[in-house]
């Protein structure tokens, strides 16, 4: 097989270097994503993008093995959740954990975004990527092949391109940047669809003739916290369970597919991870501009259809499906409700382009938005926002901490830490075997005995190993959940502050008869209006985040006392067997 | 002042390396046990010995400071022992323990010893240092100065030189080996009194003329487990306590006075630690070879007055005084009784002199041992003595292992683990001040749970840092008191394995006319003799170690059962604030 394009294998990621004209032998094609693993003429084994491959044997390629039945991956990722069996004596890889990868740096490279760029999507790096992207790897390289991601975007039911006003952003420049940085989360605002918007910003709504009519008001009420959503009474929810394998292509192409059921309908839908990034992707587009929209889990290529990756993988995607749900806003949104509940394949085709051709996205969301309150005074805005500026970016440094914090104790609990406890236990159990070799007669007491707590120092080795899993485990989700929340903020912020520039210009604006007097003044009420639109989003976020955290320390606390509990109740029993003298 | 003789420095004991004729300056003399802080005139400061000094300011000393006074030491053994309230803080020296200086290679560098010199003292290496000597660090620069020890053995009562037999052990050339040393255990067996005998071994017993005749009889009775000492009713015992300052030359040398309470007079007397020194040297003389007489604690040079540091060596001396009270021969010899219930100074000095002058010791004492059953085929009593061997050689690396873990664990409870929990407790904390900063209303019980749930695990943090010092540390005095006796079975084993050896040489003895049939007799009836108080000894020692280790672990679990049921408690209470939902 012949290499197509130079392909430069990233660290740490079981990748292959190729060089272009290089022939290589397949030793796995069933690796999924977009993937196979090959063979170079010096005996490097290592995973190449499939896309750059001349393929002339298409026969030789064995058919996908079933779920189940997979090879074990040798990612370091999967160890932290390997077999509860064995945790302590995987010590050299057990150290690492699902959030290694997404482990924040301490310093805060982030802080320095939020510093040095207040000015946000207005500065023209709308296009440039996340200012947390340095949180969040992908496999950018396995995207960016001439046609490399076709085949993702292609499916027995879904292959006709869609035609409408904006499927360009599917297939063409603004598409293949989405791709290109995979989950740069909401810096993929569709901004750049309106010509020239990337330059001017919210002007596009503060400025624009006539607001949207009809249906998909969002209104916003005063609540006791101040401005909030209009909150349906029975709150959606939905379960993704199921994970199926499926193939297409003779075996060539698999995917896992995930049966999600809405308690409204409670009749159970399937869709493949990249429905999931097409609806995160219409979401992003339509309301990102007010409401932080998290990325959706990281798309591993690599073990993709590792049992564990699909249980870790299913448990983040319903998170994120959950916490659609509970927003107000984007659950009732026409969009999420098809893809929750479409009834056939017709039905969902049809939704789906309709939905692509969405004209109300980006700061035109804002345009939908009816605040029931009076109009708000463009310096309380400021102040308004400077304070969630500021919140947020505190917010986001204290669970960034968090989760450096976490990771390194993820990484002591099951590492040398069991390691200690099992030596300890390995010394008294030895110390008790010489006691038995001592001739001795009439000390099988202290010898059973002493065995008994060397055991029992191993299945606490065992225990302490096993814990991270059973609390620290969804403090760092719960975290990590909320930095990708977090990490949205920048961008609805900037998009804020740009348009109290603008307003903050209008004297000027007027005055070189850029705008008429009577468009500064709608500008100021419209910013009243995205003012109350963030107001709102903050106190939905407040309220969920008081939940969430009151939700994940009870678990983690209730777990931790269980956890030195069990511990104290085995040692008890370990001294009970002494003689009392 | 000047410096008398060249002085290297020995690695990580905060001294100075010195010139002959250098000049340096005195920062400190107020160090005690022969060293004194002083800067050379490269601004260098560090410890010498101050008899490499030539002192010409003696006026410029500055009077000994009392204790409780004293200026914190920068040794980092005490910073195992530092005071309670920051052990978290402390993070950089507190993983350092008591036991350091005592770690044994857990490579195993004495089994060499043990298989590799299976001949003990016979192969004419006596007078080389302790097989186990390198798990023993003190200070020998200290003591190979000229004269450097002079004072260490002078003092207001006790500076008439002794002047019987074998006085010159004290000052001759033994005392030099003995104190160059330190404590290098039992191989100062006192063979080399007897000229010619550090050749000949155990031949001076075996071949010798006329048996020891009157008191100090030592039978040996048939017990439940076998040959056994006699026990006295009542066992003795004595309190170390109340330990006190004293000095002398104008407050220039100072000293640590403890008293010593026996259960029998209900008297104290007073000892210097150079008395129990003493007592050491004369019980080693006299019982080593059929009984294993550990070294004394350590003697620590440097911060000799600092507080920890006292309340750790009286805590040794009672556990070597304990041991020697317990021991049914030592207990009741008259330099053992002498030590504890000397009437006046006279009657010390009386028995000190009539002490110094035994001539039963080396191999004699087996000459005052009388079993009362009948005599041991060779053969059996080589098959014992190989039992014992392998017995306290597996034993000594049991106990080594468990030094080793320990120590280990000692550091990172008092290390990287309490820092971590600090770490969490202070992450929740800064998350609660940033939530508390939100603006966003009634959120204060999860704000206030959350600061509480920091600083439960900041608590949790000092627990496990103070934890080792309430149970490991007496797991590991256990075992260090331990690795100590087992030091000294290497010498008494070789004793008698010489011995073994000796009486398989008969025939050819008695053929080369070295020795008469009647003696070969008589060598192996005392073999027998000799073997009948290794198998007293080693049955004393498994009944001292099944009692030892029995408590030792009891105690151990106990703690250790109250640590997680406390932590569990904590968490408890900690999880209780948070609001239910």
């Amino acid at each position: 097989l012949e290499i197509l394009y130079d392909f430069t294998a990233e660290p740490g990621n079981n990748e292959l270097t190729v060089k272009e004209g290089e022939t290589i032998t397949i030793t796995n094609p069933n690796i999924g994503g977009g993937w196979i693993e090959a063979q170079n003429s010096r005996g490097e084994i290592g995973l190449v993008p499939e896309d750059y491959i001349e393929v002339k044997q298409k026969i030789a390629v064995a058919p996908a093995p079933s779920v189940g039945n997979v090879a074990a991956p040798d990612l370091s990722f999967f160890d932290a959740y390997a077999p509860a069996s064995t945790p302590a004596q995987n010590q050299a890889s057990n150290g690492n954990d699902p959030w290694s990868v997404w482990n924040a740096d301490p310093s805060g490279g982030s802080s320095n975004n939020w510093a040095s760029n207040p000015e946000g999507t207005q500065t023209g790096k709308s296009a440039a990527p996340d200012p947390w992207a340095s949180v969040s790897h992908g496999h950018p390289q396995a995207y960016q092949g001439p046609g490399a991601d076709d085949d993702e975007w292609d499916d027995e039911w879904d292959d006709v391109k869609s035609t409408g006003g904006y499927a360009e952003s599917e297939t063409g420049e603004g598409g293949a940047m989405q791709r290109g940085g995979a989950h740069a989360t909401s810096m993929k605002i569709a901004l750049n669809k309106f010509p020239g918007f990337s330059k001017s910003g919210p002007e596009l709504y503060l400025l624009c003739k006539q607001l949207a009519k009809g249906k998909d008001r969002l209104p916003i009420y005063m609540g006791e916290v101040g401005p909030v959503w209009f909150y349906p009474e029975t709150q959606l929810d939905c379960v993704v369970a199921d994970p199926k394998k499926g193939s297409k292509m003779y075996g060539l192409k698999s995917y896992i597919e995930y049966q999600i059921t809405p308690n409204t309908t409670n009749r159970p839908v399937n869709h493949r991870y990249k429905h999931f990034d097409w609806l995160y992707e219409r979401l992003l587009d339509k309301f990102g501009s007010a409401i932080p929209i998290p990325s959706l889990p990281d798309k591993q290529v690599t073990g993709r259809f590792e049992e564990e990756f699909i249980k870790m993988r299913m448990e983040r995607l319903q998170g994120w499906m959950t916490r659609m749900c509970r927003h107000p806003v984007v659950s009732n949104s026409e969009v999420f409700q098809l893809f929750l509940s479409y009834k056939d394949e017709k039905d969902w085709k049809t939704g789906k382009r309709k939905a692509e051709k969405d004209e109300t996205v980006g700061v035109m969301i804002f345009s939908t938005i009816e605040p029931e309150a009076s109009d708000l005074d463009p310096v309380e805005v400021e102040q308004k926002c400077e304070q969630f500026s500021r919140f947020t970016k505190a917010m986001d440094d204290g669970v960034k901490e968090i989760l450096t914090v976490g990771h390194e104790h993820w990484k002591r609990c099951t590492g040398p830490l069991p390691k200690e406890y099992q030596r300890i236990g390995k010394a008294f159990q030895n110390l008790s075997s010489v006691f038995t070799s001592s001739g001795y007669q009439g000390e099988s007491t202290l010898t059973d005995a002493l065995t008994a707590a060397g055991k029992t120092y191993e299945e606490i080795a065992q225990l302490v190993a096993e814990q991270p899993r059973k609390d620290l485990h969804f403090l760092m989700e719960t975290n990590n959940e909320y930095k990708g929340l977090l990490g949205c903020f920048p961008d609805t912020i900037g998009v804020h502050k740009a348009a109290i520039d603008k307003v903050k210009e209008g004297d000027k604006l007027v005055a070189t008869s850029k705008i008429t007097p009577q468009e500064k003044v709608t500008m100021a009420k419209r910013l009243s209006t995205m003012s109350y639109a963030l107001q709102a989003e903050m106190n939905h976020f407040h309220s969920n985040r008081i939940y969430d955290y009151n939700r994940v320390m009870q678990l983690y606390l209730e777990e931790q006392v269980k956890f030195y509990e069990t511990i104290a109740e085995k040692l008890r029993q370990a001294h009970s067997q002494f003689t009392t003298m």
